[in-house]
């Protein structure tokens, strides 16, 4: 039996504030009513705000992120459409067997895990290959702590001059990292409720261009589909209202988790975002530990992967966590099983939450087999946190 | 501003008892650890007691009930298949849709809105046509207020000698009406979570038979999917985990909406829905107002859709419910926009529910034209209910 | 095994609307923090404007009503002195009990059960005996629905010149009822959070002139005390604290309770019990039933107390209610147990939660005997409550 | 703006379990229908497992625990009697306090605050005068971290042949250390929800012996009272009812409360919190810190109370904490305000954030002005923690 609540540190479902949760608890309600719109045309517009997307519109699937994965393909591509992605984590390998098993051609770059998505490659492909329709980005690979660079991408693609299609996987990065889908050019932005949006699991978010707007709803475009279709949401969305039954205590939820964001503000979310996990980097580092991420341009200000030492294996690092310390990390996915566990220190966290995932990750290292220096993860997040707090030190 | 309660008689979402809002109340977890199998195991066991298939299995996809509508289709048919449908109400008509823009080749009888399913027509169809590769059954047609026969169809089916897979939409039945799986030989059981189940919207169920599992293992059948993968979702299942991140707090709720069902018992469950509502039916009668269903056989004990007086709009009686009265009943909608409107009687409702969406609709009719005698559909449903009550008047 | 929620028609605790409970519904938090007073010092500041006193305070005890008639006879009467008090219902009772067993010299005016406070014999008494320290007024009666003019009370005590403090019960009346404590001179005014304030029990409120405070803080005035002792609080709520740990979550409700009414309006408060608690009287009227209030004057707007048929057992009626229909009346008390019940309209109801309170109550009085026309309590609320409706039945 | 949750380590209110929480979260219901004795009388039952008595009986009051600690006097004492009190620390004092101003004649045994009660001084007194009615003893005191020796309190009683009332406040230890009322015989002992009980302030426990009951039961005794009266509780509550309306919401998180203290068992209940103090002790120690309790026998293992070094404002380190790092600790009080802090380490805790504790203190106190070995603390905790786990390191 364990007592005190689970510390939990997966990268996702993150913590949600007792905000949301408050808000989420709500009596069912009719989705046809004549004020529900006063509920979701807020959320559609506030959603722009988060993705960053004017012209463009986002869409709320009752799904897993994997939902919004598939509605991008199936809504602008078809069967045989040439495509370009790369794989370096668990959750790009993900999303190119689903672009394969929807019958995309796809052009796959396997990287290194722990670097990302390789823009040079992609430019050589770009510049020889008019024929790409969509460029896949994996914005946070959320099993290796990695984060690429799409506005890096987009200035590639501009450089080939491609009309391809830019498709990213933001469903660890948006709300918690810096992101424009408009600034960016990225036509297809996929973000779930289970991570920055600190909701539980069972809303996806689809940001989509106004150019990937008019590729779908093009004669013949796309591939069949119907659950995941834009026009039928386009459809009952313009006028406040869903195709099928929403997931309202969902909404209720985001409704209150977009407040939040945008109370905060988007750069402050960020900012606070990469403090935190640079106190975690920090500890990672004076206890002699090494990321997945293999260089500081990759490092996730969301999830770190931390290598465990030779000998040790992640996955009882893990295992002891939770169930010896009542925690909970993320273990390493496939490649990297057992070589990594992982901090995710995305959503509703602060300073004291990651020092005592840092104390723990001690103690489980430790009666993991690794040697430890008690006591120096911390500290260093210790200096970190103390040199960079909001609040001064002094009262006001 | 509206005080009190909403007084919810829409068919679905459903009111979500206490217990299952508390039981959803929880704060994220990992659903990767090691012990989540103990919440999702018997969760799925449990499934399979309510869908009554023994040999099949349930999946659970973090959707609306359109998207195990996609599920079924796409993990067993192809596009070009021939399947047998028929429409008789807004739900059928939209699977029906799905259908031929998945591709299917769909035999499709209309029927008149207020009977379902023609059994004697699909007898017909299924002697002369061997090549029908599905059979569609829509068990409750939401929008009408009907509810077919699914083991004449089986029959039919079996007279037949078809071998076509039997798909039944029971968003509106399962854990409500009668439904028997195994026993009816249904294929492809199609539920959601905010009807019968007394659970917010976002959670679809799929019950599917060992002979819809082998079709769909089967090399290349079906269609490109993945989010609705089976082959996906056996794997993960068979451990206790999904392939993508499920919606816990829903899952949870699922526990203490399954508890709920079968503490009380599948056909206790079920004569307290016949018992509501045929009070309900009486009251309209007493009313002198007729159902969109034309006859007894179709009455549905899930939802009773009334036909307002000619004059009168059912739109109207629906706003002003709404508005003046704070109690949500259910438009027409499509063909019988304004024609009906709908009272939900599923779900965790009891006696004076009931006899207060009559006391609503009383007023609301009278306010929107209609002649009424006051309190006379209470009082044709009061005595039903003092009749038929459970507990005895008299103490024991 | 009972369904749906239990419809609650207890005079209190009332009905907790879904905004006050998600309000509760938080973490716990340190009552000594620097910014706890950003809870707390509003919340006394809008107690005032409920209770409408501008130049005294209103307290918060955690404790039930009962505490706060403690606390306001043990601040500022000593045994022996003589005050003035009325009988006529289970809680005036209790009160005068309260008040002999701390010592005070009680005359006791004993009033017919359905009757209110004598104003006429509180003026003789109070121009003949100049020694009347304290004149006891309860404003609204629970057990019989019986409000009394306190207004009237404070007219001829100043009539005969007076200087007792006058102490109000409103614990059923203040936020449902109209209540003026400056207006009328009320000195001590007592309010519970489980009736027109929509909490649970556990918080009491105690309104205090700021003469009742002066008399509390002369040397030696009261009885030995402590717990509700006035000088406590006041030291530490005038900086936004409290004496003792208090009852942080019901701060948190009482915050969203205040707000809801001043959202409504005081004013518009009044007028919604009003229109509620006159269809109710007016079923009870059409049933052939006759209230336990005398006379209209006494007619009480958020109880009615109805007495039973001859032959009939009043507490059969509740205990129907409950087991048979999952309805919960209020039992009759003491001299009046079996004799009545008690429908109580106050706090978060609407317009059909009334119908089924009367709806309930025909088939229950049926059960127990009593010859019933059903429907027609029914209908004549029904008709009240269309002619007085808020919204206009035509759409704007 | 503060981001995830406040790490909350005041000794009370303690962190609320989500069982707990979720238990809290009905509905209101009838306080007197005939089934809420079901909820009741098994409170009392458990409540007196957790008290260990056997014959006496616990009461439950809607009120702090400062209520309790007026209705274990008010009912069984006189004003006037003579009673030994000492008084080493805030809560001590404020017991005195009550006592003297509710009329007792107090002897006062001023104690150095770290230390306790004085058992040698209590039995010399004892001895020296028969007339001593009562012996007072605050079990745990919680403003100095320091818990008393109760059964060597009851050896010296028995040795002296005092028939005086033993009265105890346990309201900081009672559900977390070790108490035994019926073995130390502890005639009044007093508890409150807000700290081993895990629940929301609002409700007091009094466990009362058979003979204290019998006083109480006693003609003319106790003092005047009404709502701390026993004689009305137990006529109520033998029939599982209260005289007044009770707090029905922290009545159904007892349930769960009770339920999760019995489940893990009393004596595992104590050695958990024994193993999360000595941690933090331990931490304290390395950082070359002292406890306010001045020797290991006063050691408490609800609260530790720290004393900052010279030179440091213990308030600041409380105020930094809070502002800076969004953690709860306790200020010190009264005598020893700004030269402590308090962590409070009992309730709903684990190893994990007990080092959030004291790494959050250590970077307060840096804060503040203090030399602080980052880390050193953390790492002394981390060593008995893992020592001390309950689950081995190595897999089953």
């Amino acid at each position: 039996m364990t007592h005190g609540h689970n510390h939990l540190f997966v990268p996702g479902p993150t913590n949600v504030p007792d905000r949301v949760r408050r808000a989420m608890n709500v009596p069912m309600e009719d989705h046809r009513a004549p004020d529900f719109p006063g509920l979701t045309l807020p959320l559609f517009a506030d959603l722009k705000k988060v993705f960053r997307t004017g012209s463009g519109r986002v869409f709320l699937y009752p799904s897993s992120g994997t939902g919004a994965w598939e509605a991008a393909i199936s809504n602008t591509l078809k069967p045989g459409d040439r495509v370009l992605m790369s794989r370096f984590g668990q959750f790009s390998h993900l999303w190119v067997d689903m672009a394969e098993r929807l019958g995309l051609e796809v052009i796959c770059l396997d990287v290194e895990w722990g670097a990302g998505v390789p823009v040079d490659q992609y430019a050589l492909h770009l510049s020889a290959d008019p024929d790409i329709r969509a460029v896949f980005v994996t914005h946070n690979e959320t099993a290796t702590g990695v984060t690429s660079d799409v506005a890096a991408v987009r200035r590639v693609m501009d450089a080939a001059g491609s009309d391809a299609l830019l498709c990213v996987d933001g469903v660890s990065s948006i709300g918690s990292l810096e992101f424009d889908q408009e600034g960016w050019g990225v036509d297809l932005a996929v973000a779930g409720s289970q991570k920055g949006f600190m909701l539980p699991a069972g809303l996806s978010m689809l940001g989509v261009s106004r150019k990937a707007l008019d590729v779908a709803a093009a004669a013949g475009s796309g591939m069949p589909r119907c659950y995941f279709d834009f026009a039928d949401m386009i459809k009952a969305n313009d006028a406040g209202y869903f195709p099928y039954t929403p997931p309202v205590q969902l909404l209720h939820g985001l409704r209150a988790s977009l407040d939040l964001l945008l109370e905060e503000g988007l750069p402050q979310v960020v900012a606070r975002h990469h403090r935190l996990a640079e106190g975690v980097r920090r500890g990672v580092d004076a206890l002699g530990l090494s990321l997945c991420a293999v260089a500081p341009q990759w490092h996730s200000d969301t999830v770190s992967a931390i290598r465990v030492p030779e000998g040790v294996d992640g996955a009882e690092v893990c295992r002891i966590g939770y169930e010896r310390y009542n925690v909970s990390f993320g273990a390493g996915l496939s490649k990297v099983a057992g070589l990594v566990f992982r901090i995710g220190h995305l959503g509703d966290l602060n300073e004291v939450s990651c020092l005592g995932a840092l104390a723990a990750a001690e103690m489980a290292l430790a009666d993991a087999g690794a040697k430890v220096d008690f006591g120096a993860g911390v500290a260093a997040a210790q200096q970190h946190y103390r040199e960079t707090a909001a609040m001064p030190a002094v009262a006001a």
